[in-house]
């Protein structure tokens, strides 16, 4: 049951350090791993602890490579990015652990005539597909989905269970949508008139590209005219909510919490920390990294690290801080005062 | 298939000038319209773009007609309010693109025998309605949502695909609940004796008046005693949470993410920014205006735009300016100290 | 149909004082409380309202009894914590209110033949439950609610309608999940490699303790390697994101939300204010209490209340206030610069 070691370097590459008959069963963090497993080491400072785990392999980098040998007996792994070779052996481990869900649609699933499923796809109980809608090759859409009217998704994208996704939005390839998150909701748009409003209807679409994951209980709303983009290789986490007419540029990754208001357009290879808020009609460009629970309120149009929240204290400290916050205005007043005076002071010295 | 201007006028008001019989396809911002959209102007400083327009029609208020009629050839609407003009022509068009879904109740629904469906109803896949509940005239509930005992759906109203409406709520005409939307769970209750939670049973309800939308992933909780209450024209956005015991003006409305927590009291015409929140048991007058991702930690009496989120900077400004915050009381400590200091030389100096 | 208050102390404890024979229908506060009804005094200040109650019977603590009673005509529980004893008294006449749903599954539910359903659970309709899944005794799975392979749900544990519970994750006894709530989803785990993310695969369960409650569209990761821990009687409002490998103490409550990322650790017995955020890898004692809107960007090893959220304002005073905020740093520099001129203002002046 085991996987030889050579076939993993076959598979994803590395130079092995010796013997690749060896067999692992399994991926394993460097302090719980035993002779069943192949450990990591992705972080130079746990050399030492690397140097003396049990583990039958250890996948490391070439810098650390001599040190980790002058204590390690087992079989190595040299490769230049040690954690993305980790990820791909657990993606393999973990798809061996699974039995993929069979292809066809269950009784259960309510599947209009119009709809094209393709025979490989699976459609699993008490699924819901409209009219028109299109499930490619490999696609899984768990039990409780919903895709709406001529929706479309993409070869080996995966709903799991009770995933809504709207009408006409379209998801490429090897997606993964969790449990709860609803694609292509209305976007919030209102024209006031004597105090009322009045609704705007959202006709637009979501388009989201390929290996675009989306996290539980994630929404993301339809354009109100044209549509809202999420561009190849975006990973949202839970809880996020993207407005309409939004633009997110390609793998650009978003912590849970985050909130990004209609029409902002945000660049590729972006970070945003958990609960971070991006109001609308707003420019971020490429490569812009938003500390978690900061409030973007304008444009960033350069690149770097940003950050806004207010430091954690002990309570009775913040009660005494918050009040001067309030007040910074007048504390600003009294350091012009004290300057004004001391100039004056300097002025009567020096005319002394 | 095209819709007479003079129809337009006919079912929304406005002063046509130009030709009633030249027909439109649709509606279409005036940087995208061509001969077959009608276009509108709700945005004066847009008025030289409006003029340039190659849309067959213009919808434009008074004070900017003069101008725009200028330069632009086509037909106008003039009237009072371009941008509500805007939403109900396009509303009109959106409709002429849907086919309502047909009335009746699915096969794979589950509908208890006590429950009431107008015949005009449409009750979708996979949905469940349990005892006693009633769905009235033009009502539509899509795939896999689920109407507790009893609970009341008013006409025209429209619950998108997986929504949940708990036991005994009511929400009244024309309402929109967007999926994922939770409506009456229970509120947060709970007494706590020697350091265990003893959960208080919620049996209030929610109650929506009239005109009410929620968005999607949106939760309301039910009142503990008494109902949460939810007035008519309310406009509630995604991701929001309604706090048990809450009672919300009438056209109030809130963007995404916003939280309000227990027993809070909101007035009529407000609005909240994205990811504002709002405390328990506080008061907010009629009028009041909160700004996105401000935390509202006492009553807001007097009507007014009101902001408190911690400025965005360079992350290195930033830990500059937290380290400072807390520590403004010492700061302010300096200040007094250098005002004594002050004092005292001044002092001095006009005893010499 | 009335329940005799001795009755109740028979249940619940207490000292009657008073008529045992006397029977009330229902609990109610003391405003609105009548003849019918029994309420509670949890609140000394409350005392004279309670003196004047129309409540055929009140709850109220010895402190409070000899006031009572002095105005106070009707029969009295006297017990040491009256806001539990509403809770239990109220639990109890909600129950009476209820119908407890038909053991067995209904017939629209999908129910794999390796799944173990107690025969004294109920399975509401469309509810998907997957392969060697486990429903202990009495426990309730209302409609559209999806339960994963091997997934184990405790005795008398709720899960709400449209819940879904993912493989292999566990939760104990007396558990409620509220509707849109989602455990065991992936957590958010990528390697990054030539600027692409490599998905992580999320291996671990959520194992949730005795008595926990989790609110509507919450979330849980599923832990990657390890597991995600919620320990017996943890609280969890609405809209609360956990992330993968948490692990949180036994009575601790969070309000609505709230976020926490990745590998917190919280102790016992700590409570989280609404919309209160917790950055990854931190650890939080016991007794640790966070006030609503708080970034937890540092671990806080010591008890007590702690706040961090930047105060709300007129929105003109906030942008003065902001201004400031973001040039702390120069108004430091300036107080620096007024010391030392005075320090050279008050040497010259000693000098003379």
């Amino acid at each position: 049951m085991g996987t030889r070691l050579g076939e993993l370097v076959e598979r994803f590459g590395g130079q092995l350090v010796g013997n690749p008959n060896l067999e692992v069963q399994g991926i394993a963090p460097l302090d719980s791993a035993d002779a069943s497993h192949i450990s990591f080491l992705s972080n130079s400072k746990l050399r030492a602890l690397a140097g003396q785990s049990r583990a039958a392999a250890l996948i490391v980098a070439p810098m650390d490579d001599t040190t980790v040998a002058a204590t390690y007996e087992g079989t190595r792994i040299v490769t230049t990015n040690p954690y993305a070779y980790f990820a791909r052996v657990a993606q393999y481990f973990a798809a061996l652990d699974e039995t993929p869900p069979a292809p066809g649609v269950h009784p259960s699933a309510v599947v209009h005539d119009s709809a094209s499923i393709d025979p490989s796809a699976h459609i699993g109980p008490n699924v819901t597909v409209e009219a028109g809608a299109v499930v490619k090759a490999g696609a899984i859409i768990d039990a409780g989905c919903f895709v709406g009217r001529e929706a479309e998704i993409g070869e080996e994208t995966h709903l799991f269970a009770n995933v809504t996704f709207h009408a006409r939005c379209r998801i490429g390839k090897r997606g993964i949508l969790h449990s709860g998150a609803v694609i292509g909701t209305d976007g919030f748009g209102f024209a006031k008139e004597n105090g009322v409003y009045i609704k705007i209807p959202q006709t637009g679409r979501v388009l989201l590209g390929d290996d675009v994951d989306v996290g539980a209980n994630t929404t993301i709303d339809r354009g109100a005219l044209a549509d809202t983009i999420i561009e190849d290789g975006v990973k949202l986490d839970n809880q996020i909510q993207i407005g309409h007419n939004c633009h997110i540029g390609a793998n650009t990754a978003m912590a849970g919490c985050v909130g990004v208001a209609g029409s902002a357009r945000i660049g590729k290879n972006c970070t945003f920390g958990g609960a971070a808020m991006v109001l609308g009609h707003l420019e971020i460009a490429d490569n812009v990294h938003i500390s978690s629970g900061s409030m973007v309120s304008r444009s960033v149009l350069e690149p770097g690290q940003y950050t806004g929240f207010y430091p954690l204290a002990k309570n009775a400290e913040w009660e005494k801080s918050a009040a001067i916050v309030r007040n910074l205005s007048s504390m600003r007043e009294k350091i012009r005062t004290l300057e004004k005076q001391i100039k004056n002071l300097t002025d009567n010295a020096e005319q002394k």
